[in-house]
């Protein structure tokens, strides 16, 4: 079996001295709070030099002294990789697949499947949710938890259906190829939503194409072709009678690396090109070669929506096309548009929030698992006990994340449960207190950092108390300071969240039973995930 | 006096089959309501010909035969050029220039002077407006006219003063260097509005300087370190508890054809870059370089904003600054961000409308001040005079605009009001308001249709009033059919309009007074404006 190697941590010398002094990471040079820079570019001594290297700690020639993190800096090296999330080489390209399915209900309730939806609008770049209301402007509220709505002359949302005098082939039963929307905007919107409220016609079917995949297939078949395309800006337009909108790009476009990054693609609003003569027969053929790969069948994912069926797609990527359709039948969709950076936003912080549950996880399933501490049940299921009673009592989502969590403390400090049974005090709700404030509120710390004070004052106020305890527990009471001294029992009372921490503290003492059947970890991810900060 | 000579419009031979048969105008092509084509690229037969040229129409192979406008072949020729709005070449750079200003007043009262506001920032790159009432909400007003808010994580609108917990170095008292907003985000808000209500500290400044300007400076006096820029994406950063947004781009956005149309640059939110060793460093020297052409201090205009001030600019362009200031006194901005495709096409339709009024003062200028028609006043002194009596009697906008416009038929009819005089009725009133429905609503074009009918209509129903009809009137009478019949006036009096049309008609019949001093056209041109749809 092959195992990773470890990380090794470049030396500061393999870093140009203005980079890493325009880097610095220590809090006169870079707030904490937003990670911002405090200064610009030409604050920097254009003559920067470092003169010292003391293992990761830099001194430089202006006397700025600090100490790089070697995983920041392993992280960092100069690799040449410039890693854009748009760009074609992050995306999974497709040529056919069966379309990705979401549930619109399982997203409001669990982070983890609303992630793998975002995820899949980024890289697979669509994706179908079921089960959205058919009701008009639900989509405004899908939008709201992807991102962003863009607001257009269509206004925030708009209805997509056979109208009398449509101002748009949209509001026609007329069949349209696959088109990217809104051409002639810039900045175009980058998601479109369209939700299904009817579709009772014969026809009217959903089409979806990746255009990266396609442009993608034209520079291999056709370079000249794909490169007259990505150098050519032409002019999309669209004008109603309170409308007159333009934009000038190219049909594929490319990033300074020459990675497609965005694909405009709509004859319908196509303005005439005015190249010369030779280079306007070369831009059609180029066009026609681009549109006949945009039309093989193989290329396409047809879907028929039904109510409540509302896809969600990356609009400088994917095309979309409908065939036409009886315009006597109801079909009705409602459309919105929104942006992939507020929808890339999201995901991160989704991601960000799920590998905070993923490291509580690894501490339930590797040393919580393994360890008692003088108790029958191991701590990962007196911790699990304790949240069930949190549960079965209806506390909060946050208290019931701080009975799930209260003696995390025990791994995370540096002096280790062990040590309490050992004599000396590990201090463990104040160290998981504190541990747990990087990613929760004070509803989950503090009832956390209040627990073993709880025993202490509960110990002094309640007489028959002390004849519930453990034996480990009585044993560690007197570790941590014994029943509390009058004084002591006011300053706890006073605390905002005594009352919480003494309700904690009950469940705790009552969650050390060998063998009882309680929910798993699994069960309380999403509660975590919600409260992560 | 040199004289423009007659545009000389190509023959359709200059155009290749294709582009001819993909631009052909007629309505079976391009739906003649909103300017869509109707097919797709792939629609057009690939080995399509002109078969025949008569002129400027066409035959293709196809079958298909279609005349084009000689006109618009001479405003498509295949000249090679590219228009696009947004790129250097459409732009007025600028070193320092005064504060370009606007009123808000104004604006919201006058189209002219809110298209001049647009067009300022669209090719100026920031206007200064005045007089925005100093209440919290109002910038999103301004927004509202100018396009369309875009809403971010920090809201519809933000709240620039001094916060305890900054998540923003924005909310601080600190000096802030020129830079761009939201760099890290993709699509960038295009513009920025700052509205300021309330400025009572020592400092707090704010700059502004051409990011264009700058970067073609650095072209020419660098061009290595321009091209580094242009061709180097890198990525910025922004993360607070709930967000989490990155984007990359290069700091310096080019057009495929290499013209400038994009600035980023913000060293707050600027991630560390990954070029290869020497390459960051060169990469660092052409950042410092175009830095140091940012903050020279013959780039950068200053204003002290104001309560009322809001400036409004181009976030692809403009870099913003501010001098610090005490963090102690009131200095209170709100901001919100819109995008340029929006406010560019507001342009657009304002330009449309200014065209048509601008067409309208053509003809009381020319025709109208010269003609006579049997009265003793010209055309355009009679519907003026007519107008005024309109708005003396309170009318509606579409009914004075329908006074002051009624007779126009009689200049853009190809029988004129001289015919209508030598016994030829010209149906002037038809021919008006056919002609004006290009623009206006029936409001405007129905008073305007029936004042005629409603001159016989009032002969039939009120034996006074032929007698108050002027020799000229009693004559065209007899031209026009003469006093109507009984069914004639049931069918008039059923007409939606009829009521506005006999208003009309008396002002008409006032309005022949030699000398009388009335508003001349000028001061109908606002309200012209906003009733062209």
């Amino acid at each position: 079996m092959k195992t990773a190697s470890p990380i090794t941590s470049p030396s500061p010398s393999a870093f140009p001295a203005v980079w890493l002094r325009d880097n610095c990471p220590c809090p006169e040079c870079r707030d904490p709070r937003n990670d911002q820079k405090l200064f610009g570019v030409t604050d920097l001594d254009p003559r920067i030099e470092v003169v010292e290297i003391d293992g990761t700690t830099v001194t430089f020639s202006d006397g700025h002294v600090v100490r790089f993190d070697p995983a920041w800096l392993a992280a960092h090296a100069l690799d040449g990789t410039v890693p854009d999330d748009r760009a074609e080489d992050a995306k999974r390209l497709w040529a056919v697949l069966p379309p990705p399915e979401g549930s619109w209900s399982r997203c409001l309730s669990d982070p983890s499947h609303l992630l793998e939806c975002l995820d899949t609008v980024l890289h697979t770049g669509f994706v179908l949710l079921r089960g959205v209301p058919a009701e008009p402007g639900r989509v405004l509220e899908v939008a709201a938890v992807l991102g962003y709505v863009r607001e257009t002359n269509y206004g925030r949302l708009f209805d997509v259906r056979v109208e009398a005098t449509p101002v748009n082939l949209a509001f026609t039963g007329l069949p349209i190829g696959p088109h990217t929307d809104n051409p002639y905007r810039d900045p175009v919107p980058t998601v479109q939503l369209l939700h299904c409220l009817s579709n009772a016609v014969a026809g009217g079917e959903s089409g979806f194409v990746d255009g990266f995949h396609a442009a993608a297939l034209l520079r291999a078949e056709d370079p000249a072709a794909f490169e007259l395309l990505a150098r050519t800006p032409v002019t999309f337009r669209y004008g109603d009678a309170n409308t007159e909108l333009t934009a000038t790009r190219p049909m594929i476009g490319l990033d300074p690396l020459g990675r497609i990054r965005e694909v405009r693609f709509n004859n319908r609003s196509l303005r005439p090109v005015r190249l010369p003569y030779e280079r306007t027969e070369a831009f059609y053929a180029a066009y026609r070669a681009f549109a006949e790969i945009l039309a093989r069948p193989g290329l396409q994912v047809n879907v028929r929506l039904g109510p409540g069926d509302c896809v969600v797609f990356d609009n400088t990527r994917i095309l979309h096309a409908r065939t036409g359709f009886a315009e006597t039948g109801e079909r009705h969709l409602q459309g919105c548009y929104a942006d992939l950076d507020g929808l890339a936003g999201n995901l991160a912080v989704l991601r960000r929030r799920q590998a905070v549950v993923e490291h509580l996880r690894e501490l339930f399933e590797g040393p919580g698992a393994a360890d008692y501490l003088g108790e029958e049940v191991t701590q990962a299921a007196h911790m699990l006990q304790t949240a069930a009673c949190a549960v079965r009592d209806g506390a909060a989502p946050g208290l019931v994340a701080a009975a799930l969590l209260h003696d995390v403390g025990h791994f995370t400090g540096e002096i280790t449960g062990h040590d309490l049974m050992g004599g000396t005090d590990n201090r463990h709700s104040h160290v998981g207190a504190d541990w747990l404030g990087r990613w929760f509120g004070p509803e989950v710390t503090e009832p956390v950092r209040l627990h073993v004070a709880a025993k202490r004052y509960l110990c002094a106020v309640e007489s028959s108390y002390y004849d519930l305890l453990s034996e480990a527990s009585r044993y560690t009471l007197g570790v941590q300071g014994g029943p509390m001294g009058a004084e002591e029992v006011a300053g706890f009372e006073a605390e905002p969240y005594a009352r919480d921490a003494v309700r904690l503290r009950r469940w705790d003492d009552e969650a050390k039973e060998p063998g009882r059947v309680v929910a798993g970890f699994d069960e309380y991810a999403a509660l975590l995930h919600r409260l992560v900060r």
